[in-house]
């Protein structure tokens, strides 16, 4: 990996930083967020202005230039690959470190006195703009909206935004109509005295129409903006994309059935305007609801006195709570991704030994295993296949600089998962193709305890999950280990791998309590860096529980894992394992065995059939 | 327990809010928090003004008068006694169900247009100012700050602020003179640029100064608030209780040592004046340290812009990491507590079968020979003695009209404590004295491995208490049953029973995190309304542990129990209990038999001496 040149690009920055084309004075810092305009998590080509500008491609980061210094924040996951990938002009601000001041605290630390900062409205969030415009403004300086992003004047080469083929989702994946979801969303919006509602997440706006695109890679969603009032349905979307008859008629364009169920399409640009048009056509009292990490640009449109910020959206918790049919098709993607798992595994276990299996092979062979599988769409996000020391950089990916081949002497951790028309997947093993040191095994075992206690845990309705973070880490803890990463996060059914509101973790308070029909990662790992990384994550469904007493009538909740692949039974020290806990496995096996097995059969898989028949058997 | 008739009473305060000899224009709402001019938990007398207006005693509680409504908002700790203690001029407003609105949204649901609600601003804190006055902005009504209490204005016979004699404390309580105190927080202020700390918290003032006072019951406080500057320190006090010449030369008031460290004494009253005076003297460069918990009038006194609100101040860190000497004083504290609970035990093992031993009787037996101990200063807090379903209402004290009898047939639970001047302790046990059923057995036992699970727990360096909590949950989780209120908090040394910054529940996200020398309380529960409650609450001290391993050098924490006081063995179903779980029992058991029996000895306490032998025989 060699670091990017900027010397150049800094410089036109700069120049434009001084440029009263822009705006009435020259500005004296720019910020450059990692996010595009709906404060997506993973972005398209065009919105990687924070890459282009310093070269550092992680998904998280913040850049900051002013005339004398350029800076770029970025936490633990990418101090290595940030410090490899930008040049001296770039000082690495390291995240989570004492030492490191926050990004107001430096720029207040080094701007001359009534400095103007500026960032580009429509990719920082509204309510981090209200912070950075606090802080500024308490110490003399101001926070100034540039309408013309900076670094897309300077970036010559700049993509187009991606304006891919739509896809419209029937009943049989989705459960309940967008005439439905409406329905409830207005529901919800009597409910709380609100008249409009503004969606900005694209993969809220996705969820909500029954539509998929490929605009962003591994996400199947597509730009767009809906406003929705209590009468009225506003859609933003490039409208060529909406020729379709198919599509047309899923949309009811031509001939709605209701006039308050009739669609009017916008280009995707004019949302701006239009919401503008709303704002001023309607009294004060008509609230509008819009998420307080939309982009500022869009929320400051709305007169504070109409504005209701929320930190979730209806949308937002509606699309978390799966329905019977979304589960379905969650449980069917589940199976076929782990007949092309056990596919995998036993293929690695008969070609490792031939010296030949790269990490990035690896890879390509679980891609390719699991686009034989019926409705596959893509990867849901890029496959983390690493052994030996590779497996201790958490989000790592292996680069043909860095590929390192599988062998019988180091510890494979691979974490993958697609996009199926049914559902999205995403799974970690880690795996010993020869014999694990008792070191490795032990630490398997602690994560495994881990994985064991948050699966089975029983929990009162109600309960957030970040109360659940603790069970993960209690047996890694009582030897001293630990790992710097939240237990799981929300998955989104066939959409974006990670969602709120719900997750596991230490970090997150602002949590929405776990219900039934849920669904989340439970993946506790062990990372010793230079040598091995240790990851067990299965997808697990939030199923009501029927414990022996019933406190107060609350009900109880508890885990079904959706992930059916084998956890390898050799990385166990079964010694330290309770009973509780080798039932447990036990009975997790039997299920793989059989619902699995069943699918593989019908497939005529046999390798991995065998493959799966031996690594399920109980232990005892 | 009838209820307070308010009618008359809400009449008159009625009139006053309509008065305009107090404010502008008459007020539409009054609010009446519980707390006093420094945000006390436990407040005197002349400060009970909710409990005055409504007749609700508890600790925590809000009430609100409106012209047509009355409204007293509070916790599932006081839902019954609440609704006992006030008449039907009151709704109960029962804190953390759904369908309970939040003060500010039940006011804006009500209130005409461009109300104005009133409050006094000295017992409102400056933060819960910032939101009421926020949320009440927003809905177009406005928060006015009421100078005269309206309380006190209908309040005939008012009792007057305490002002009970001083008493200093020497180094071999301490372990640190008040004047290192000083260095040690100038320091802390240099480091963070700040030149003024305000002290507004009762036991601060008392921790920082080496004094304790008898102002509010079960506290030794007294009050006071103080201004410490680089070189200067005001204590507000009222001046007669600063005649005695030991007082005098322990402050060094009359021939201070160094020139900081002369302590200049104002009237208690004074306050405001000259916290003006020294922020009108200063420039805005002069920062002031005021607590965000601190009032509404005392803070706002400080400009805004030499203001820095702070969560927690210095003080309040400092105090809850207990030195050497503090940590010995409060393992003494806890071994005369202990032999004075044996005594009571055995006492009511030998009184119950006569059937004359009351609630109220057993807590006067507690006290008394708690009192007959080295050092005895009082109780901490009022105990709670409650048999069968007295049990279950969580802060229950018994009264003469509920004063139930002890008998051999139903649970007993005792949550007790007290001051000495060595040391503060709080512990409860419960205890069957004749046969308990197999499923209060069952219940104590899910209590008691949740009680095992926090005390054993270990855990990183830097961990937060409410990371904890839900360890303490686990066993009642999985049977379906839970309690409603925190598992611990922190615990003064001969100070408050209850003490920030730390503590472990699920609610306080913005606890400090745990280090080696703090103290807090272990105490998990169960209770069934109308029948019986559980609890088994320790007092642990945190240390540092020695796991197998050390991740990333960070070291590890666990607790040491410095509660002895056995715990019933005959209420224990030990087939529930894990071989780890038993193990720690005896363990505790035989810490308690050594510890506390070699005191009873000493104290020639015989009967005492041998119920403890026979309750601490290991299990098997």
């Amino acid at each position: 990996m060699s670091p990017k040149i900027t010397v150049e690009l800094l410089r036109q920055l700069r120049q434009g930083m001084r440029n009263c084309k822009y705006f009435s004075e020259p500005i004296q810092a720019y910020i450059v967020p990692s996010g595009d305009a709906h404060q997506s998590e993973y972005i398209a080509p065009c919105d990687c202005r924070r890459e282009f500008i310093c070269g550092f491609n992680g998904s998280a980061g913040t850049a900051i230039v002013t005339e004398q210094y350029a800076a770029m924040w970025t936490d633990g996951r990418y101090f290595l690959q940030a410090s490899q990938q930008m040049d001296n002009n770039w000082t690495l601000m390291k995240m989570g470190l004492k030492e490191t001041p926050s990004q107001e605290d430096w720029l207040i630390s080094i701007l001359p006195e009534n400095s103007r900062v500026g960032v580009d409205p429509w990719i920082i969030a509204a309510d981090q703009w209200k912070n950075m415009s606090r802080a500024l403004t308490s110490a003399g300086h101001s926070l100034v909206a540039v309408q013309d992003n900076l670094i897309d004047v300077v970036w010559m080469d700049r993509p187009e935004r991606p304006s891919t083929q739509l896809r419209n989702l029937g009943l049989e994946y989705t459960g309940l109509s967008w005439q439905d979801k409406i329905t409830a969303l207005r529901a919800k919006m009597t409910k709380r005295k609100v008249s409009w509602f503004v969606a900005t997440a694209l993969d809220e706006i996705a969820w909500l129409f029954n539509l998929r695109g490929a605009d962003i890679e591994y996400n199947p969603v597509f730009f767009a903006y809906a406003i929705v009032g209590m009468n009225t349905i506003r859609l933003f979307v490039d409208l060529k994309r909406l020729a379709d008859p198919a599509l047309r008629d899923h949309l009811q364009l031509d001939s709605p059935c209701k006039p308050d169920m009739s669609i009017r399409t916008y280009p995707y640009e004019s949302v701006y305007a239009e919401l503008q048009a709303v704002c001023a056509a309607h009294s004060p009292k008509d609230k509008v609801w819009i998420c307080d990490k939309a982009s500022c640009a869009l929320t400051q449109v709305i007169p504070k006195a109409h504005r209701t910020p929320i930190p979730y959206t209806p949308l937002c918790l509606a699309k978390a709570v799966k329905n019977a049919t979304e589960i379905q098709g969650m449980k069917k993607a589940h199976i076929k991704d782990a007949t092309a798992l056990c596919e995998l595994f036993a293929w690695l276990e008969k070609e490792i030994p031939k010296g030949i299996v790269t990490e990035i092979s690896a890879a390509d062979k679980a891609e390719e295993l699991r686009s034989q599988q019926k409705d596959f769409v893509g990867l849901s996000f890029p496959t983390i296949s690493s052994v030996g020391p590779n497996g201790a950089i958490i989000h790592y990916r292996p680069l043909p600089e860095t590929n390192r081949t599988l062998s019988l002497n180091e510890v494979y951790l691979i974490d993958s998962g697609a996009q199926y028309v049914d559902g999205t997947t995403d799974v970690t093993r880690t795996m010993h193709f020869g014999t694990p040191s008792a070191y490795e095994k032990e630490c398997f075992t602690y994560v495994l305890k881990g994985h064991i206690a948050v699966s089975a845990a029983v929990f009162p309705n109600g309960t957030k999950g970040h109360l659940l973070d603790s069970f993960a880490r209690a047996a890694l803890w009582e030897s001293g280990l630990d790992y710097l990463h939240g237990t799981g996060h929300g998955v989104g059914c066939f959409l974006n791998v990670h969602e709120g509101p719900c997750g596991i973790s230490y970090k997150t308070f602002a949590d929405e309590p776990l219900e039934a029909g849920m669904i989340v990662s439970d993946e506790p790992g062990y990372y010793e860096d230079g040598s091995f990384g240790i990851r067990i994550e299965n997808v697990v469904l939030v199923v009501p529980a029927m414990p022996k007493y019933n406190y107060r009538n609350r009900g109880s909740l508890t885990f079904e894992p959706l992930t059916l692949v084998p956890i390898q039974v050799k990385m166990m020290n079964t010694e330290l394992l309770t009973q509780k806990e080798r039932d447990w496995v036990n009975e997790y096996h039997k299920m793989c065995r059989e619902v699995v097995g069943a699918e593989m059969e019908r497939q005529g898989r046999k390798e991995g059939l065998e493959w799966l028949i031996r690594e399920t058997q109980p232990i005892v």
